[in-house]
């Protein structure tokens, strides 16, 4: 019999969540929310489930693009698919209701989304994000404003002066590779093995990705990694562009930095127009920060933010947390990016004959939870509820009274229930500690006769059992406990609840 | 080209919402969990994959018990399913943590199902439920307690008078049937057959009834029905126990009422053990609602309660909304049920070697939505967030400076946006109208000069346009329009709209 009984058991990567976990990601999305409105956002819901053929092959890994998707077949044979992010719902709910939409149209998101990966730690099928998107706005004024969002949003959150959001720009990237020979589509192998040595600098610094451009790199273990087989030239102009260092300073004027960094970036781009109008975009939304009071300490250019995915067309860019974290191996790194996004102008255009302008983010909204509890953020404080006042059960027969004690408690708004199990008295005081509850109230036959409850106070119960020695002492002491008219109870346990909860 | 696009659409029965929907509807949410809190129910999440083996099949629909569900294959062949409702899953859930969990267990959950049916008028395949349930508590005070809250919960909602929650017990049901001779497993077929027939008992009253009952009807169009074929004893004996009149009483003694109408069943259940153990629930039931302040005009036995979920094994429940619509076909009906459930107490225990007690209920979100809307509950009121302030774009070359006027009104607190489109003056006051923003900001070459900047009330504005008559009259007047220094510009803002939203 035992042997046919189904598996309690989830699928491996989805998770359950307790009401404490609930609290403290409502509270903080609910902060994210407040600083999207602040900036004109308005919400959106799209459903789980779209047509496989509108959602697209949009996903970070390049290498298979047709993997990552939950689908499944409709009864008339088309496919559907669970989301895999909020973009691609977005660019098909805009597309469908183009001409009702008011545009430039600001939009926020959030909700699960599922990938049909293999799992592992911190990585799920089934994971939620919150994103902001300004779609119908060509001018990178749009991608200025997105960067300051993602700025504020961090600030709210408790994590001023610990995050820094980094700007790159596609073109730039397109005009580097242009001005190194680079360009044409027989020319994107080694353009990937390009963007792959740039976003090892951290780790290997300039002689490495030197080496990586060049003719490759053996590595401690002896491993070969084959180069990018690049010219002396092509390497020191990658070098130049990607080595700035992109130092916060305060004070002075900030704009003469920028200039001296994008001063630097149009030799490296020499004649690429796609490379300078991308210097240009840059420049412009440094500028627009810069005006609003955004320092280079929270937004500023960065080469090294590439982001992985096909569709982004301009703009690119990331936040990252710059407190340090231990990695897996031992090391000390910083805890790093917990939002990305950029410029995607031709999503939506997959749906229509004209393209359609739009810029966008997406925060990691896990990730960025373990961040806020890492650093014991402020918001998270006292987000574990008390448990209920419990009224417990001595003598069945008398349930009906219980329950409406119950009831009395209820309708002066305490938080209150019966216990409803079958156990003893012992089990039951177990059971209100186990829930968190601040009140036990207890009814037995004398308190009954003299119309009486007691009003056991758990809390001040709870402190009290630490400085008192032995159990005999206790019983006589009988500390925090309180036998009350029926009368009085609700005020009674209204006190004590104010007393420890204000 | 163009015929290679994808097209910009849903899969039927699913639906995008909009701001004001998901705030109305959040508020809804909010107000239903602080009464389950209040009763001392706990938060759980549980993710919207399952393996298919672990839901197992409890859909209402007994005639096609494979059907109904998303499912797909995982990377190693097994099944997983997206959940159609929220038991299942609890119930995987508590069989998977028993020991961790303290009993009775009171876990809410809302959260979104899926059912794979045909989409029809207010029928969808992605819809919200909102559940309440008990696990671990085998007494019927359990089941009273799920009643009263569904009572309280309809109340908060601003239902009060507009609702009855009734009450029935499986058991009951049961005895009936033992006791016209219709036990035993081979009888199945002629009990469908009899509760269908109850199930018509409002439509078609006691004679329409009574024809199904013994040799079958024929309608109005002249189709003719099957009947159960029952003896005239045993249709009596339905018919007493479905015809007793319910109807509300106030004043007296309430529970002089409830043991009037239990010793009727008593006579129809006659012998049976199951249907006076049904009976003798239902007597605790309406005895601890009464003691708690629960009339019958709120929670009420009541025998046309039959639920058609087969894991049902004792209390059933449903809350119907009282009050008149008119149906497609143009009648008058009540607007029905909203929320029901009822005790299971087999469904944990598929997982484990004992069985495991469990009492609860669900609400339909949207169904409950659509009547909150319909008697226009003051819950709803104010949902319509007023659009941002929206700063307009004159001359693109001082964007930075426009900017900066945003960012200051944000640092105030006021929800505030830069128009990010390409389009003129004109454009961007419809813009501002469509969202609808209460404010629009404008700052011309002229003002720019002076140092000024000016503030457009565009709430005062529509209500001048209503009263004068000509554009002529309109331009010399000016009305809701001032210029005001830049330094002053968010205190004014900041006034403007305390005069609107106070």
């Amino acid at each position: 019999m035992t042997g046919d009984k189904p598996k309690a058991r989830l699928p491996r990567g989805f998770l359950d969540r307790s009401e404490t976990e609930i609290v403290a990601q409502h509270r903080m999305l609910e902060t994210i929310k407040q600083a999207f409105e602040l900036y004109g956002f308005e919400g959106l819901e799209t459903p789980f489930v779209e047509y496989t053929e509108a959602l697209g092959k949009f996903l970070p890994d390049l290498d298979r693009p047709n993997e990552g998707v939950f689908s499944f077949q409709d009864d008339d044979e088309q496919w559907l698919s669970l989301r895999y992010d909020l973009t691609a719902p977005l660019a098909r709910h805009v597309a469908e209701h183009f001409d009702a939409i008011p545009k430039p149209y600001r939009s926020y998101r959030a909700g699960y989304v599922f990938r049909n990966e293999k799992p592992g730690p911190g990585r799920f099928r089934q994971f939620m994000q919150f994103d902001a998107d300004i779609v119908g706005a060509a001018s990178v004024a749009a991608d200025a404003e997105v960067c300051m969002l993602m700025a504020d949003t961090l600030d709210r959150l408790g994590l001023a002066g610990q995050y820094v959001v980094k700007v790159n720009n596609r073109k730039v990237l397109d005009g580097v590779m242009e001005a190194c020979g680079l360009a044409g589509a027989d020319k994107a192998g080694q353009r990937l093995t390009v963007l792959r040595a740039i976003d090892k600098l951290d780790r290997l610094g300039a002689d490495g990705v030197r080496l990586l451009l060049g003719s490759g790199r053996k590595d401690e273990s002896g491993d070969f990694t084959k180069g990018a087989g690049l010219g002396a030239d092509a390497i020191e102009r990658i070098l130049a562009y990607v080595s700035f260092e992109a130092a916060p300073h305060e004070g002075g004027d900030r704009m003469t930095f920028w200039e001296k960094l994008f001063g630097t970036w149009q030799d490296v781009v020499g004649d690429s127009e796609t490379g300078r109008e991308g210097i240009a975009e840059l420049h412009t939304i440094m500028r627009l920060c810069t005006a609003a009071g955004y320092g280079q300490d929270r937004v500023r250019a960065d080469p090294s933010v590439v982001r992985g995915l096909e569709y982004y067309t301009g703009p690119v860019y990331e936040a990252e947390l710059t407190f340090p974290v231990q990695n897996e191996d031992g090391q000390t790194v910083r805890f790093g990016s917990v939002a990305g996004g950029g410029r995607y102008d031709g999503l939506v255009g997959r749906f229509r004959s004209e393209p359609v302008p739009a810029t966008g983010f997406s925060i990691g909204v896990s990730r960025l939870f373990s961040a806020l509890q890492l650093v014991k953020s402020p918001l998270l404080e006292g987000t574990a509820k008390p448990g209920p006042v419990v009224v417990l059960v001595l003598d069945r027969e008398n349930i009906a009274e219980y329950q409406a004690h119950v009831a009395a408690l209820r309708n002066a708004g305490i938080r209150a229930e019966l216990y409803l199990g079958a156990s003893g008295m012992k089990a039951q005081m177990k059971y209100a500690d186990r829930r968190r509850s601040p009140i036990a109230l207890i009814q037995g036959s004398n308190e009954r006769e003299a119309g009486e409850i007691q009003i056991k106070d758990l809390i001040a119960g709870a402190k009290a059992a630490e400085s008192i020695a032995s159990n005999a002492e206790w019983k006589a002491a009988r500390p925090a406990q309180v036998s009350v008219p029926v009368a009085e109870m609700v005020e009674r346990v209204r006190e004590i609840l104010a007393s420890h909860f204000g």
